[in-house]
């Protein structure tokens, strides 16, 4: 038996923004205040909210992650998608060139992005010495095993290593709901 | 190389009503009318929609599938569930023991079932001859490659044969966008 498992964490929608257009969204010298943190070492689910306008429907109180970016990045699900009435690419997280983009709404003020909406490809987090115990290193590909009466094989999972991850598979909803999963559970990854 | 292909089809939410409910929803002598043919061979989508009102939401405009059957069913994703706020257990269609209920609302009445909303099972619906080429049986569990950015491997598949039935896998919305497929995409049955 492999003792090969990771927990996944199931992604909702949300985006990280750059300090500029946070200070545009919610007025100058704002910083984001942080709601709880998160798996990911540093990383943080804020307070902040906005709503994220499409040319077809809007997406109301999508929370920000913190903190501040050096791009606005906004993640949702197809399904999602289909709501703001674009089709984000399937994309890994920083890969935004082509992307679509969308009108982001704070209270204090709007910004649209020219570029920026993705949906996350599938990826496990490892620390360093994860990656060792796995026998596998950064922007590997691996497959990840799912039990149950919406069983799967996820393929194409980007493996992403360094220092400060901590061991985590994220999935977003659709995918998620797809193997009928849910955060914490523990996947097996096939070598 | 295999020639097991299948064409798929992505399942929205909609309903299956008795004609009881029909009668109830849309008036006495009721009869469903058609929108159009569905793939499977009598199938059809109704022009009829009616609204699914669960403990924390409302489905609006869902549509009915005709004709109308013994016993209502609704099939919903499980990101609809979150909407209505019940949880749909993953189910063969007709096996809707212990399933949650919801109140149908249209034009004419509404009426509350006690069970019967279930998020279905994926399957595959094989005419008798297409299962003699691909050497399954009615009732056989077999698995689904999907290629791409986010390629996967469906386990748990059920096969439905039938001398009634066209060709087509189906699965629902989460299932899709969580494959990156489209309705007629080709997927390879792995033996």
């Amino acid at each position: 038996m492999s003792n090969n498992f990771v927990p996944v964490g199931l992604s909702n929608r949300h985006l990280h923004l750059s300090q500029e257009h946070i200070e545009i969204l919610f007025g100058e010298g704002y910083e984001l205040t942080k709601f709880k943190d998160l798996s990911q070492p540093g990383q943080y689910a804020c307070n902040e909210k906005v709503d994220i306008v499409g040319p077809k429907g809007t997406l109301k109180g999508v929370r920000i992650l913190g903190p501040a970016r050096g791009k606005t990045q906004i993640e949702i699900s197809l399904a999602d998608g289909f709501v703001l009435g674009v089709k984000p690419p399937v994309r890994d997280s920083g890969d935004l060139a082509g992307s679509p983009g969308a009108k982001i709404v704070g209270p204090k003020g709007e910004v649209t992005i020219e570029e920026g909406v993705i949906a996350a490809a599938r990826h496990i987090h490892m620390h360093t010495s994860d990656a060792e115990k796995f026998g596998v290193k950064d922007k590997d590909i691996v497959k990840v095993k799912v039990e149950g009466k919406r069983g799967m094989i996820f393929e194409n999972v980007l493996v992403r290593v360094h220092p400060t991850y901590a061991l985590e598979m994220h999935v977003d909803m659709d995918e998620g709901n797809a193997a009928g999963i849910k955060n914490g559970d523990m996947l097996e990854v096939l070598k």
